[in-house]
């Protein structure tokens, strides 16, 4: 699958497609995933936190004891034994939810483009932090919607920025958020910028679409009220065991009152007709465990906030003084921005050849914005690869900024 | 989640979504799932012809033997060990693919739903048959097409009616079909019909999307080549392990040339970044045992065998002599059309108070034809369960011919 070189449907897509293409960092992704580069660029889960040989036990039990329900095709909506299970998941974060308003996805991602296909018009305008989850860009881009972006800084979302910008007219289908340890920016919104934003957008009636797979990954601080305990009736949840269990099994879930959810069952059926059953069962398993889903998850954080530490320092060490990086107290990832004239995009090229991988800040925008940032993912490299990772991008800043005083004095 | 009634969020969602509705045979549906109503209705396979045991060790060894893999994410496209082991597959049906051309899909469903993406603008015109596979008006209603319907009868789809609906101007984005025991309507595109169809699309420059569950499933007859075989160029092929292994473990794959493709796959990654790992290395796995998996199979397709002799025999017994039903060499459907006063739509909540059900012929239409049609599913009642429901479906039709006779003489 090379090239659209020779494209003998050229003339037949749709118009949406013209926003979904290839990006010229997926060609240098390829090569970043060799061993011999330290990438932070993927969001991977540490999943050699995860016991496989328990895991083995359980997908081998669900099959022996359950297995007509397995390998069969489920209900739309999810397993209600599942659905019990992710409301007691979603209780740990002191948000209360009824089984009947949840509606389970392939991951959370899945929920993003069922969200899409139900709320946007082409032309819409939706809201999204700045920067935002370039994942969240790719679902809901697939349905041309027009990006409203409110910047974050330190304690999240701007919400007078948002409120701003509804006063001057604008009026966006709902507002995307990721108020915990956000993807990419690291940092957490305020309980104050929370109460403020669930009571903007109710006095408005614009619905919030709260995304929140990092919230059980906190190594320090008390965690806040989410935005749907706050409002559970202008919110719509959205879950994942992606980062508390793993990945491999796909799932995650969207909480929306009644309508919203019956809405999201339907275009659900449409995509895929259903889940997996078998992983589905095998991840009430997991969780109906409770020691063991509660010791496996704070054995991930702890090797997070370690991860996290190391490349904290290293930066510290490493780059330029007048780089920027915020302070996440969760989650995966480090949000770094470098002086003006630096152009993460141009630069990864060149950080690839030196065994290093990030993901260039303008991924994380739909205007263009972000060349001189980066995310930096320190979920999956150990303690040492990530200093030693730290300390060649360190060192490809200093030539950067070498080359770049020696032009322009 | 029960009803629309308090739809606080009603004014905001997408023109598309007028278009998706919860059928008010959902509801009858969910009766007819109690184990007293024998169901003619869902296309659930025979999934105890698999032998769970065998299941649970694949899932226990790959999790074990490649756990890192399997409980993380993975590629959009789907894992290269598992393309080249359905090209395999594919090879058993005499279709060659290069498995860089193959994208995993969550089913068949989900490459419907991505085509639909990236084929279909609202107004768009669509070429399918009549009647279609209903999860594929799902799919594709998204999208907001417009359907041109073309007849099919005992021999497949009428290409002469396409070619007569291309002259008069018509031009489909592309022409869907099932060639190979048709759902709902069983039948199998002949040699010749096969043939015309595919000139007809290339000269006029038409992709065909060919989707292809159950051509392993043949009980009577030689294979027929796939209108793939026959143009590598302009058809794109769907095909699914759901009805070969099982629908639980969610694999089915679209084979393109590498400009679709590449546009599946990043349609794919828009709408939940990847499949899952785990049951990806299990199907690739379950396949890799040529003995285990091609006798499974012929198990299954003995069971089918038996299951639609003993409905055509009871319909044959039971029904009204004028029902016309369909004569499948394959596949999971028998389809039905009685005289054309009756409304099986209607009829069906008197079935399933007297515990028998099926698909009213209406939901395979876009256009509201098919009131005195229905979709018999024969894969998954025992032979008893099936005389006895055909035997109840049976008094219900004469009951309901009797009353009609008795108001209009």
């Amino acid at each position: 699958m090379a090239e659209f070189s020779i494209d003998r449907f050229v003339d037949r897509y749709a118009a949406r497609t013209s926003g979904m293409s290839a990006s010229e960092v997926r060609a240098l992704f390829a090569v970043a995933s060799r061993p011999e580069v330290i990438s932070f660029a993927g969001g991977m889960p540490f999943v050699d936190g995860v016991p496989r040989e328990e895991v083995a036990t359980v997908a081998a039990e669900v099959l022996r004891e359950h297995g007509a329900t397995a390998l069969q095709y489920g209900a739309g909506q999810g397993q209600l034994a599942l659905r019990e299970r992710l409301t007691m998941l979603m209780a740990t974060e002191g948000l209360g939810a009824d089984p009947d308003d949840v509606v389970v996805t392939t991951g959370a991602q899945q929920a993003l483009d069922l969200l899409g296909k139900i709320f946007i018009d082409p032309g819409d305008t939706i809201a999204v932090e700045a920067p935002t989850y370039v994942g969240a860009l790719g679902a809901f881009g697939a349905y041309q919607p027009r990006y409203l972006h409110v910047e974050v800084d330190q304690d999240g979302m701007l919400v007078e920025h948002l409120e701003e910008a509804l006063f001057r007219g604008e009026r966006p289908k709902f507002v995307y958020t990721v108020p915990n340890f956000g993807n990419p920016s690291g940092v957490t919104m305020t309980l104050d910028r929370r109460q403020r934003l669930v009571a903007l957008c109710r006095e408005i009636g614009i619905p919030i679409v709260e995304d929140n797979p990092y919230g059980l990954l906190r190594f320090d601080g008390d965690p806040l009220p989410c935005l749907k305990t706050l409002d559970p009736d202008n919110v719509i949840y959205l879950g994942t065991v992606s980062k508390t269990f793993s990945p491999g099994v796909r799932v995650g879930w969207a909480l929306g009152e009644p309508s919203v959810a019956q809405r999201l069952m339907l275009a659900k059926e449409a995509a895929d007709l259903c889940g997996s059953n078998l992983t589905m069962l095998m991840t009430e398993r997991w969780f109906a465990d409770d020691a063991r889903w509660r010791g496996v998850l704070a054995g991930l954080v702890d090797t997070y906030r370690a991860r996290r530490i190391a490349m904290a320092e290293a930066i510290a060490e490493h780059f330029p003084a007048d780089a920027a990086c915020t302070d996440p107290h969760g989650g995966f990832y480090l949000w770094v921005t470098l002086p003006p004239w630096f152009d993460t995009k141009a630069m990864l090229a060149a950080a690839v050849e030196r065994r290093v991988a990030y993901v260039p800040g303008t991924a994380f925008y739909a205007d263009g914005r972000g060349a001189n940032q980066m995310r930096l993912a320190f979920c999956l490299p150990t303690e040492d690869r990530i200093r030693e990772g730290i300390a060649r991008l360190g060192a490809l800043l200093a030539d950067e900024e070498h080359l770049y005083r020696s032009i322009h004095g």
